[in-house]
Order: structure tokens, then C-alpha cells, then sequence
């Protein structure tokens, strides 16, 4: 652990066994000292979930040479809290969590595991940004997008980010593998169709299966989807200030001072 | 169910069984007819987390009389995808997510299972509101409260919401336990600062729980900690769309076109 170097944090939420976190920390490696802090087993979709019912296991694993690496039972923002307190000796210049295996883009922001440990991490004043493939599959050729991973990360460190920012980039995989470059977007307004698929059990109760059909309903050029669908690397400035801003005014003129 | 009186969806994170959501039911019976899709246990923290590697189960209950009522075994976001595709007979007029037990204000909306029913709820198009007392008791005085709970539900009735907002209410319990008035809030900038207890279980091992002090960086009186800890009811206008527009012409001067 240098001094001069930078100290990355990585995590994510596919685990610290996926392929997509192996990806990410071989391109850290070159830029700094990295120290992993990831999920035990997969947890997609946890959204910004954490873990206060149960204690946590944390546990230092050895599968990712040259770097600190530990494996935790709770979620991806479980993972960047207990960084946080017991293992990291100093603020990190960089966290990046990822790569996730599929898109986090639009309003599956919401739902990710992967954005929420990078958001965890740019509440607590780091420097932070989510990389996702859109690819699904474990065998996802991660290898091909180093050089964005790598470029983004770079300047990243270089630039810096105000606090109440991070970033959300997404990576395509065009049908003729050609990257064309990297677009800055807003998140695209989108929603799922839920479909859940009933079946019975052997004791003839119902079960559910969440499956659901992504539902684009924005047509402009200047989102996320558009870009990812163009061939680009989407970047969306991510932002965990929640308030409507515009709607303070109006909501100031209803009749809610009587009761 | 009627087709002149409003329709309206409850859930909430604390569980069907919790006193705030009964609470919450009987404010809403005076204002239409209501379904309630609820979890089957403490939910809490849970974030904006869906439950995609195993199934649910949905099972109606006779516990809030006159109304239909289900719990789910998912998270509170399970249960609003739920209620849409398997239960509501149209679209909703109100959703309303509740009455938690204890602040969801500030940055706690991230967190917030309570916030991210209504949340899911806003993201299908759904009018909703998150409604969240300041006491974590399961004891809580919930009836000193409901005027306040009655008159936001009407307005917000009345008045609707455009697509992309829903409000995030606060409840305050002054020392004095008199509430000044209700006020129209951004969300303070806040975060905890990670606290966990280590012990070690009966072999030796570590665990972790998690534990934090709230630390409040913003000193505006125009946010919901300070309309709080005035005495006063805060409503934060929420938006799902977390893109920091203001941000998309500085990254498009970084040098990421070169990889």
C-alpha cells in the first residue's frame, strides 16, 4: 500500500467470484493500490437494501493476487459501510463497483445493487462510478472494454467529482462489436410491465415468479438508452438528492395548512 | 368496490401487522375503498430491493376488517409489482406507503423500504405518497397524528402529481407534542457515519453489526431536519429520474473521447 499511488475501492453485486469484478480489478490494478470488498454470493437487484435485522460475516480470501480482497454475507451496501470502518487505512481517491453482468441503465438505476455500493460510496464523499456490460451472461466478453473501463476510471481520478455526484456508465455490445464512442446522458424515462408467472406447488399453493417487460417510454436522443442502442458507452451524472426542486413552489400553493 | 369512490393501494415495510399500517387503513377507509398488499414481515432498510432469484407467495389475510387485504413474502417493492399485476382491478387514485415507524427523512429516503413502495408505485404512474412518523416504538402514538395524515392524503387526492414525483412526509413528535404546521421541503444533506459492533460468536469468529450516528451536514432551513426538529410536518417532493442535469455540460468537456 503506497502513498503515491492511488487507493481504489471495488465492489459490486454479482459477487466476488463473477467475472466482471475479475475485469474491473485487472484495469485498477494498473492505475492503483486496490482493495476489494464484494458480496459472498450473487445480489442483483437489492437496490440500496441493508443489513440491520442480522450481523454480517467478513471474511479476507485470497483469489484475486496482488490485491486486499475480502468476501461479505451482506449486500453491495453492506460491503462499502464495512469497508468504510474496518479495513480501509484511508479514503479512497477512486471506488468503482462492477462490472455488472447486464444494463443498469434508465430506471433499472433504481433496482442495482451495483449503482447503490457507488452511490454508499459517493454519500460517504468518495469519488465513485458504476460500470455495467449489457450482457447478461457469465462468459460476457469483458475483456474488449478495458480500454473505456480504463479511460473513464482514468480521468475520473484525474477530474474528481463535486460531492452529491457519481457516475453511471453502461457499455454496449453492438451487433457488429464496434464501439462508438462515449456519450454524457440523462437517465431515460422507462418502467417494467410486470408479468408474474403463477405456478403451484406440489401442495397445489400459488407461487410467483417475477419476470416483467422493459418499457421505454422516451424518445429522445439525449438519454442512456439511446446512446447504448447507437453503440455508445452511456454516462449519466447520478445524483442521490432525490428532492423534486421544481416542485417545491407549486406544492407551496396547495391547501395543506389546515388540519 | 365502487367506481365513484377513489381506489387506493397501501403498503408498507414494517409489515402487515405493524400498527402504522393499521393506522394508515383507517384514515384511507374515510377517503375511498382500499386494497392493501402488504409484507408478511419487517422489511425494513430493504431499500429498492426485488426478489428475481427465488419466488413469492401471496396470500389474502382477514385482519383489517373491510378491506382486501394480502401479504406477500417479497420486499415492499415486490408487493406494489404484485398488487398491479395480480390484485388491482384498475389503476389506483392513491397509493400511500405506512405509516412507517421512524424518520425517512433526508437520506434515509435511500434506505427507505417505506419510500421505495410509494416509489415503485410513482414509477407505474400511480399518485403515491410515503408517510413516515419520527418514533421507531412499535407503541407509537399514531392517532394524534392522523389529521395530518387525512388532510395531506385529500389535498394530494384532489390535486394529483405529475408523472415522475411523489411526496415524501415526515411526521415530527415534539417534546411539547405540538405539531406547528406542515412545510414544503428539499432533502438536508446528510449520511451516517458507520459504527459496527464487532463480537465473536461461540467459535471464535467475528461477527459485525451494523450501528451508525446520523451526521446532519446541512444547516438550510429550507430542508426536512430542520422542519423537524422545528416542530413541524415536512413534505419532500421525490423524484425517481436521479440524472444531475446540471452536471452533463461539465463531463462533456472531460477528455473521454480517446480510448
Amino acid at each position: 500500500m503506497s502513498d503515491s499511488k492511488p487507493l481504489i475501492l471495488i465492489s459490486n453485486d454479482d459477487g466476488i467470484t463473477a467475472p466482471g469484478i475479475t475485469a474491473l480489478i485487472a484495469v485498477m490494478k494498473e492505475l492503483g493500490d486496490v482493495i476489494v470488498v464484494a458480496p459472498d454470493k450473487p445480489q442483483s437487484a437489492m437496490g440500496h437494501a441493508i443489513t440491520i435485522n442480522h450481523p454480517l460475516r467478513l471474511t479476507q480470501v485470497d483469489m484475486h493476487p496482488g490485491v486486499i480482497a475480502y468476501q461479505c454475507s451482506g449486500t453491495p451496501v453492506d460491503c462499502v459501510k464495512l469497508a468504510i470502518d474496518k479495513i480501509l487505512p484511508r479514503r479512497p481517491d477512486l471506488m468503482v463497483s462492477g462490472i455488472n453482468h447486464g444494463a443498469n441503465s434508465s430506471i433499472n438505476v433504481i433496482y442495482s445493487g451495483t449503482m447503490s455500493a457507488a452511490m454508499e460510496a459517493a454519500i460517504d464523499g468518495m469519488t465513485a462510478i458504476g460500470f455495467s456490460l449489457c450482457d447478461y451472461a457469465w462468459e460476457a466478453d469483458f475483456e474488449s472494454i478495458k480500454p473505456y473501463i480504463r479511460q473513464i476510471a482514468k480521468e475520473t481520478l484525474k477530474r474528481g467529482l463535486p460531492y452529491g455526484t457519481l457516475l453511471n456508465v453502461n457499455i454496449p455490445v453492438p451487433e457488429d462489436k464496434k464501439i462508438k464512442g462515449i456519450k454524457i446522458c440523462r437517465q431515460a424515462q422507462a418502467k417494467y410491465k410486470e408479468a408474474f408467472e403463477e405456478r403451484q406447488d406440489p401442495f397445489k399453493r400459488s407461487y410467483y415468479w417475477m419476470t416483467g417487460q422493459f418499457i421505454n417510454m422516451d424518445q429522445g436522443q439525449d438519454t442512456d438508452i439511446w446512446a447504448l442502442e447507437n453503440g455508445y458507452v452511456s454516462i449519466v451524472p447520478t445524483q442521490f438528492d432525490l428532492t423534486d426542486h421544481q416542485r417545491i413552489a407549486q406544492l407551496n400553493q396547495w391547501n395543506l395548512h389546515e388540519s
